[in-house]
């Protein structure tokens, strides 16, 4: 945490009072953590556009059975070098395997992994969230 | 216009310089016009989901040469009733057409009518945007 | 219209059928052109990606009783360059204007064009669609 | 697995050769595959859309000095009852750990429970991912 630093901000009274309800109704005890959070969102978009190292995780869901599969899987994630941190395996049901695949490189690095992945016959369906590392994210 | 409000905002400093730099470049002149427009973007999705009346505008590409397709859009937006306001017709090349259908309505009422228009044959590519009517959007 | 080419396609039998029930809620009449039309949403989203020459319509809402904003959304989209194909206006309310800026040009410079925009103080909201000219989406 | 059905498909030639090298750059080594991830992708948005019971990944960033931030994270999951199936926890550096936490339940179940912990202070950042139970995606 750095230094907090306090600003002012016009906005139309019922502007605000309509931005007040649609926050509280997602849980937001006050103004300024929603307001910090949009401008994170916009800061973790740049971030991926100038193809910063980022953070991502790739939600997969496959079947287990197909054969070569499981391998194909493990040696994607080894040739990918240093950027997989870590990876949770959850068994849904006798035929379907959900896994999360965390990885931290240059957002354009996690793309062409997870498109990789995301091909393999088997892999039902998966989605990528690129996020940020947190460091400049105050 | 209704009345302005003034609100205090407590940030970091160091997401407070990054915010200022990634709106710069977009052409904010000032903070508190770069946060109206993140708070009304929020409001609009609400609106969305509730169903509101809004305002959308659907673009397609499409080959006037196509039989029937032409009479085929025009039957569409007629069955619409009321819904459509205005249609903007754009001669690309010899064979491809853009037209823009702006309409008013129930999201779901426009979210149909662009279903239904995007699956005709022919029509090659098309995107509905929704956004509010304005008015409570100070 | 180029050559039509028939092509072959093995899927499992359950997919196949809530791929017919789902297309037919949105008004396809056959499996060829919902499947042709997810093609071309995957071949426009590269020529936008490659920044390829592309054509986008920019939706917004704003008031124009605001001082000076008329003019400048004027002067921007002249200063755009010959980019700026044709402009519809909607007035919606004693207040509200719709304005559908339809442009041509490489990705790159209509997100510029449309960020620009965006950003005037008495816009309210907006959203640029960009799809592609049609010529390689037959 | 059910069992393969076999269809025909007719196509523009160019749509198609340009379709071949799109899907080659992303790893797909058959058509039959990248059709069926795309006809799975629109399955898994129905299946959102009508609340069905499905998986989500929800992976946040936070700062764990933030007092009592690990409590009420905790808290949160704890308290959506049987739906959070597994959590997995990566440090990324002395402030920012990466937190992934896997869900079943009904869609909207899960977006209120990914809201309530976006708003919490000091969860820096954060994305949703809804995919399938895999059950009806063979």
């Amino acid at each position: 945490m750095g230094n907090l630093v306090r600003t002012g901000l016009s906005l139309d009274g019922e502007l605000l009072q309509k931005f007040d309800q649609a926050i509280a109704a997602k849980g937001y005890q006050n103004r300024s953590e929603a307001i910090r959070d949009m401008i994170r969102d916009q800061l973790v978009a740049e971030e991926i556009d100038k193809n910063k190292v980022v953070v991502g995780t790739l939600t997969i869901i496959y079947d287990h059975h197909r054969p070569n599969l499981t391998e194909k899987l493990v040696d994607a994630q080894h040739h990918a070098g240093g950027s997989v941190l870590a990876v949770t395996h959850v068994h849904l049901d006798h035929h379907n395997c959900l896994e999360v695949i965390i990885m931290k490189g240059r957002a354009g690095e996690l793309k062409g992994l997870a498109n990789g992945i995301l091909s393999f016959r088997g892999v039902k369906h998966g989605q990528l969230v690129i996020t940020s590392t947190g460091k400049h994210l105050e």
